[in-house]
């Protein structure tokens, strides 16, 4: 019995296909350009496997649509991305594979995985947040994402502009949100240098380390989660999380006595593979689920 | 069978009976001045019921510790107000009623009261907010409170000032926080008088209507939820409802398609009684669940 996992991103997709004990057996990725050319590696990638596959787990970049009851569940929606507006993302994998599928945001998908293997599999609740290309955020308690008229945007969220910051932000609908402040594009238009080139003593690493502890203030506050977990590029730099709990700290005031700090804002514990085991999770999930 | 509901506020207590339909039999409400006084009226009130009673609700202005694993499960915890620091209230009122005893936040009891009966009665996730005193909220998803390691303490989340607002904030801890510059202490300071008597023309009612606007948008960006309750004392100014729907889709411009804000940003459909029937009804499912 095999499961498979699609991670959707913007950039690329990963697909992996995991065994009964979810161990990768196979990952490969494929470049993110239009539904079709892509489509066409991922379901290449998939049909060697198609006979012994029992479920598989996407985490798509969204918006998406993950109400059942919807005529377009399975849809990623309202995406600036033209060519993936309104495309039929687990219908088209129903039809070409007769399995149960897994659907849910890649932020969503990374949660999971930590919750079930990583920093979550000791606690109820975590909260996921990616800090790269774009801020993404999904959180999960007791086993069940947050959500409601549809899945969380996190990334938007509004914050207070630092004192010594006079960018305006680069979202394109709300300018200085936290995407629009705290995202790669906005650190490479401020620095005119990508952020993994931007050296460690350079001051501005405690401007971001500021939104993103504003970030976690208000995840401590609207979820009170066990766990908030950092990822996503600038989450790479390895002096960012010390100093984005230094920055939470301050903000805090000792309002709200949270988890110890080395434990309560991390980073991923399965590093890059948290959405990858997160959809080979959900897949065995919803096999399960179905299983006559 | 009768249930019993205690709405602990910060200014009154309110005690209410109710039959196993959760009508209100009687009503009474005591000043909350500490815990011996206070008490005393709450268990006089209760004692005729006693044979009767199934089960307590109890709704509490917090923080309050909600793990009942914990050693203080049941106590109001780190609470400005000194002489309810560390009170055990469902211990006492455990040695006082041998009944099962329903335990949260006050905002969570009114979210709970609207999830059932009202707003929330016909979807899966409700947020409440109260904008009075303070401001605090509460959320629920498929009946359960969303909460981790503590419950959310959703009014202290961060608002970008108002560009027209010279105002600092009087939040002890964070000063500019939505509590600090939305609250009915706030508006006072600012204005000289209270949020009752100020003329719905006044212009400060844009600003303020900005500041629940941000909040209903970083809450729909958390948490996306089906519907968000707005009540306390700043919402009884009818003209405030509409202003906060104008100044929220100017804030999300158009980011999120939200269901229509006439059924999604709206005030509470139980009006005064939603903490009272959240009690209840949490009185009534402590009390099955724990059946023999």
């Amino acid at each position: 019995m095999l499961y498979g996992s699609i991670e959707a991103g913007g950039t690329k997709f990963v697909c992996a296909v995991g065994d009964e004990t979810l161990e990768i057996l196979h990952r490969e990725s494929f470049p993110t350009t239009n539904p079709e050319q892509t489509m066409k590696d991922v379901v290449a990638f998939f049909k060697p496997y198609e006979e012994q596959m029992a479920g598989i787990g996407i985490g798509s970049f969204g918006p998406i649509d993950i109400h059942e009851d919807s005529p377009t569940y399975g849809f990623i929606t309202s995406t600036p991305k033209v060519a993936w507006q309104n495309f039929d993302f687990v219908g088209m994998m129903k039809r070409e594979f007769s399995v149960p599928i897994a659907w849910t945001t890649d932020v969503n998908a990374a949660a999971y995985g930590e919750y079930r293997f990583g920093h979550g599999q000791d606690v109820d609740s975590v909260v996921y947040y990616t800090i790269g290309t774009g801020v993404g955020g999904g959180a999960i308690q007791k086993g069940r994402f947050v959500e409601g008229f549809s899945h969380p945007e996190m990334g938007h969220m509004l914050v207070v502009p630092h004192v010594d910051d006079s960018y305006k932000g680069n979202c394109p609908f709300h300018g200085n949100c936290l995407e629009g402040m705290a995202a790669g594009p906005a650190i490479e238009k401020r620095l005119g240098k990508k952020g993994a080139d931007v050296p460690e003593t350079d001051p501005f690493w405690l401007i971001e380390a500021e939104y993103i502890a504003q970030c976690v203030y208000n995840t401590t506050l609207m979820l009170s989660p066990d766990v908030i977990i950092l990822g996503g590029g600038v989450m790479k730099q390895t002096h960012m999380l010390e100093k984005v709990r230094k920055a939470f700290t301050k903000l805090m005031q000792g309002y709200v006595q949270t988890p110890p700090l080395a434990t309560y804002i991390v980073t991923p514990a399965l590093e890059d593979n948290a959405g990858t085991m997160g959809c080979l999770a959900l897949a065995q999930k919803v096999a399960c689920s179905t299983e006559k």
